[in-house]
């Protein structure tokens, strides 16, 4: 059956407590979501905030072609007649073909925040989906906390849906706004309601308690076909309903159309695109969509997985263009490096010594605290460097950098780099925002003669993380890097008791990587590395 | 009803990707879980690996008050007698009271992974329970794959349990090992199993599907009266159940027994406790113990919050030691500073001016991108600041700091810092393991003979993210820093273009507010401040 799925990542995902977007990043995943094929993009409550009118303004540039755009807002306030509530006429402005409004179904609600009685918000939901429909809108009712309204008073609840639906509301869509209903209960609640309505019935859960996505699907099996949520899981407090996995197990477990078999191998890249403009990082362990949903790190798991992966998977993860992974930090994962390098054929082109050197190298790399797995980067490196024994660019002569301030001014910093190439020694100075900037300016101007193709890489993300807490301000920090050459993007790490010098075996490896590509370019090393790696 | 708990942080949940604890993490993580209230401690796997072994030895000193530590591992392995199976003859000395074991339950699994036969799995079963009872042993049987097993051969997932039953097991676990299976199948596998057998029934599910928690509650409602799972849903892949909301939904909206109603109130601390140990962050959005799972940031819930918590909140955030926010980046938030601040006695002692100047600073630094809300150390200074405007202990004259590097060799670092106090000028020279240690020298140098109780303030963590990646290694950085001076902890925050300022900043941020607090040890200051930012 064809299920309709709402997205209102835009709208209450942005409500989460770490979860801002521009404008443009707004854009950017409607039309993403739209590609996916989601039906309805909830894009913002254009009567509360001038970022979110100025979306839907936007918005009409955007083209569409599935996806039908949605602004979101409550029902007239209680003091305002319907057509002076300037909350009202900014949803029609927003110019979208469908609207969601919410109204009160909670008797809790009506008397503790409105302070108004029954009749009065009966009224305020009839006058508002009335005047939505008389402008040719489809309307989306959202019965605001109706789990918690039918528990305190089933007969209010059920009025306020009444008169939604009479009014023309296209789709009732029961909210469980505090995200307080267990799964069993929910389920019942909703079979009454599909008993006494007739048309799209609709759910909007969040996770308050943990159960966000299971209420979902048993909305679904109780009879509702229209299911709203979030992607990653994003919104207020503990989130809405992750739509990635509402969508995977619609389509994979119960065989209901959401966005099709075919787009859902596109669920994955579209996650961590939304993360990526959320400037979130991709939680490792969501289901369907995380890095390691399909990862492997228990020795009984890793050698059952090997011989069938349906012993340990419980969808194959290609399905949704994710990816089985075997942890190169386990022993067994260690020795999975060499089979994947023959698979990719790499491992014939090492000698024995190199092979064992190669992973000696990388155990003692994990030793001292890389993380080769979340840095794929320096381990491409690494084989590449087994590869080609003895080609490294250049070397390091000496570097210094020194950062001055003085009184309440800004600090300046100033580096000084010498290396050996090919062709002779190279010195180079420079001032910088900031050490690391000094000192990649510096190793730039010395390397860019000779290899101008290096100005294309560019830091896209640098993260610091202390290994040794108890050590106080000595201790051993790694530094893990993001780079992009604007065709891929790819990650580099570097350890040592000195932040500045971990910084800059992370810059050296990412510019030492880019040269080893240019001169070999072997797409079957990149692929041998992403199998395990995968990171960015 | 009284539901039995089985942790299995300590074994299950160690098979998380980023998971890894010491053995001294590991009874550490035991005492709290027994103090919780916790009936079954599940530490580990003794015939796997030689940590969890020497766990076992070294747990004998515990004194637990409550639990039951029990050793977790498989089944006799097909090739060897019984008696001669070192995996069962670890599980035996290991010394617990109570053992899981896990068996094969899944047809597909006896083919593929061990290559037997029915009659040999049924035997292996049999023969290892039956030992384990022989030796005096509380016997958990983990069915494993038991939801898959009995979608594909429900005859031969039955024979499996019933094997394990004859031969004397204490409690019969079905697990939902893949985590493939949603709510509603579930339930009916579970009550299918309740009527045909006696005895405790157990549930353990994984998350794969992003329906652990709503499955191990759908158990219980089926007749199950045991649930495994992990504190904060770590775990292999997608995680186990998460036990915090397990243990809070069974408590609160079903009204079972759990660990009880006065130990509800410790969830969150311990929750807290074992990410602190397992070295990952709490996540903000995790359900009942998450930071952000009462925090209210969209302008119509913080109003109805204001009047009536349940409005928006599905349970009083204290039943599980958790607490209520209004963030401080909203609007609203910020008017609430004041709000608070009076509550605590503390706007009466600020001017008009002097309190519109502290608005107007939060917002100056939110604008620059400082983050208030994770660094109450940052903004509990602003609040002694304004308070007493002109005490500032030190300011900075100069400081410069280099790193210089050579060939292969380490880095060196060394830092000047020139400061001026209320007795004149102080100078120090110092060499550190990096840039902020360096400089961190330096200052408690020149601080250290007038203030010696800064000796006490010592950095736990730092951490650095990019604000602006686009500008690449010239972009903005805010620098985190959390401090504790043995008696609480603490964080700053720092922005600047330069690491090493931004670090500074922080840095001299935790310093001056240490000294804020010996000369105004107004404790109303902090509990203002707590209830807000409540950060590390």
């Amino acid at each position: 059956m064809k299920i309709s799925i709402l997205d209102t990542t835009l709208r209450d995902g942005t409500q989460g407590e770490a979860v801002s977007f521009t404008v443009e990043d707004k854009l950017a995943i409607a039309q993403k979501l739209d590609e996916l094929g989601i039906d309805y993009i909830e894009g913002g409550w254009p009567g509360s905030n001038p970022r979110d009118k100025e979306f839907f303004a936007r918005a009409r540039e955007l083209k569409l072609k599935h996806a039908r755009l949605t602004a979101f807002g409550s029902t007239r306030f209680a003091k305002n007649p319907i057509d002076r509530d300037p909350n009202v006429r900014a949803l029609l402005e927003a110019g979208t073909p469908t609207i969601s409004v919410f109204g009160k179904t909670w008797d809790l609600h009506t008397q503790r925040a409105l302070g108004i009685t029954e009749e009065e918000n009966l009224v305020l939901i009839s006058e508002t989906v009335q005047r939505l429909k008389d402008h040719g809108k489809e309307v989306i009712f959202d019965a605001e906390h109706f789990f918690d309204g039918y528990r305190s008073n089933p007969a209010f609840a059920l009025r306020a849906l009444e008169a939604a639906q009479k009014a023309g509301a296209d789709i009732l869509c029961l909210c469980d706004t505090n995200g307080g209903t267990l799964t069993s209960q929910l389920a019942e609640i909703v079979a009454e309601v599909r008993k006494r309505f007739d048309g799209v019935l609709g759910i909007h859960c969040h996770n308050d308690s943990d159960v966000a996505v299971a209420n979902s699907i048993a909305a679904v099996e109780a009879g509702v076909t229209h299911v709203q949520g979030c992607f990653n899981g994003y919104g207020e407090r503990c989130g809405n309903a992750n739509l990635c996995s509402v969508i995977a197990n619609l389509e994979l477990k119960l065989n209901h159309t959401t966005i099709g078999r075919e787009n859902l191998a596109n669920l994955t890249s579209t996650a961590r695109f939304i993360a990526e403009l959320a400037n979130l990082p991709l939680r490792n362990d969501q289901p369907y969509v995380g890095h390691s949903a399909f990862a492997h790190k228990g020795g009984v798991h890793v050698s059952a997985v090997l011989k069938d992966s349906a012993t340990y998977e419980h969808i194959p993860p290609e399905l949704v263009g994710n990816r089985q992974r075997v942890l190169l930090s386990d022993l067994s994962g260690r020795a999975n490096i060499l089979f994947k390098l023959k698979q990719h054929g790499i491992a014939d082109r090492l000698s024995e010594d190199a092979r064992r050197e190669l992973l000696e190298r990388i155990k003692h790399l994990e030793f001292l605290g890389y993380e080769l797995e979340a840095a794929e980067g320096t381990f491409e490196l690494l084989v590449r460097e087994a590869l080609n024994p003895g080609l490294h660019f250049f070397e390091l002569v000496s570097f210094d950098v020194t950062t001055k301030m003085t009184g309440a001014k800004s600090s300046r910093t100033t580096a000084s780099v010498t290396i050996k190439t090919k062709d002779g020694i190279h010195s180079a100075t420079a001032s910088g925002h900031g050490p690391v900037n000094a000192l990649d300016l510096c190793l730039r101007q010395c390397l860019s003669p000779i290899y101008p193709s290096i100005a294309d890489v560019r830091l896209t993300d640098y993260k610091v993380r202390v290994l040794e807490p108890r050590k106080g301000t000595a201790a051993k920090v790694r530094v893990l890097i993001e780079w992009s050459d604007h065709r891929r993007s790819w990650a580099t790490v570097g350890v040592s008791d000195n932040v500045i010098e971990a910084s800059w075996r992370a810059m050296v490896d990412a510019i030492r990587l880019e040269l080893m590509r240019l001169v070999e370019k072997d797409e079957s090393i990149e692929k041998a590395v992403e199998d395990y790696c995968w990171g960015v």
